[in-house]
């Protein structure tokens, strides 16, 4: 399943440090890209860096208008937006698993109609308030069922080792 | 099964909405209560006009010593720190399911080597690098196993009505 993730709105510089866990949490949750427009150019490096370092070819796309990426993307991909007000979570899990290819879209602050307009589910993690960054973690692992986190990253200067007690990290640039 | 979540360091303005986040999906994902230190006391004020609004009766507790917070709860709470260089959730969740009382500990920034110490269980929500907030929002969705959206919250002003498009809300303080 190919997933991207669309960020719609952005609080400046005050949402900087969410900015960045959602873009961690797409990468390490198994999207390909997140597109997102007005965002401190910062965060590509900050990407491009966690990638380096713990592998993966994820990208950050920076866009000028997200209403037109979502209306050219609804061509290929199912829109999946995130809401609290929408369909419970547990009632379309099942068919969000057996596209191909899902756009998840998710507001940084109030969002227009539109988007619920153009979504193929409105999906709800709960319908109580809660952060934009657990709705798509939540929704991705229920989707990908825990999968995401056996994958190995390709390309990884670091590797972590599971252990009970402290850190183990392997570093794979020493042969 | 009752939860708190205890959150270490904070990189105070700049963490500000990341605080927010968290505080808000520990009382959507079941936990009863927030510890926290040098936080900006405005939260309290936000998740109160939460509770408020959507119900539920979810704390903010101010403190001055995580330290001392974790070693009084290590008496009656079973410690349950998230990292990622800790064991795969996919083998503790099960053991975590049968504890009366967890006391989460998730950092905001470099955690201490006593935190690994005093943990019963360090859990690696996946190896790779993402956010607090995700990483607790899957661990608590993975132990209550979704029940912890099914619950209704008492007191509420209003309450979500889920739907596939729009926005439908109960508005419970008409009679």
């Amino acid at each position: 399943m190919k997933i991207e993730v669309l960020r719609i709105g952005q609080r400046l510089v005050r949402d900087d440090r969410v900015t960045t866990h959602v873009a961690l949490v797409s990468r390490a949750f198994g999207a390909s890209k997140i597109l997102m427009q007005e965002v401190n150019p910062e965060i590509k490096k900050t990407i491009s860096d966690v990638n380096r370092t713990w592998g993966s070819t994820f990208e950050v796309e920076i866009i000028d208008n997200w209403r037109k990426v979502l209306k050219s993307k609804k061509n290929s991909f199912k829109i999946v937006h995130l809401t609290m007000y929408g369909e419970n979570i547990d009632s379309v899990v099942d068919k969000i698993r057996q596209e191909e290819q899902v756009l998840i879209v998710i507001g940084a602050e109030k969002v227009p109609c539109e988007a619920y307009d153009l979504a193929d589910y409105n999906v709800a993690v709960g319908n109580q308030p809660h952060s934009e960054i657990s709705a798509l973690a939540v929704l991705l692992d229920r989707v990908l069922q825990g999968r995401q986190f056996l994958k190995k990253q390709e390309n990884a200067q670091k590797e972590i080792v599971p252990t009970k007690r402290g850190k183990k990290v392997l570093d794979k640039t020493i042969d």
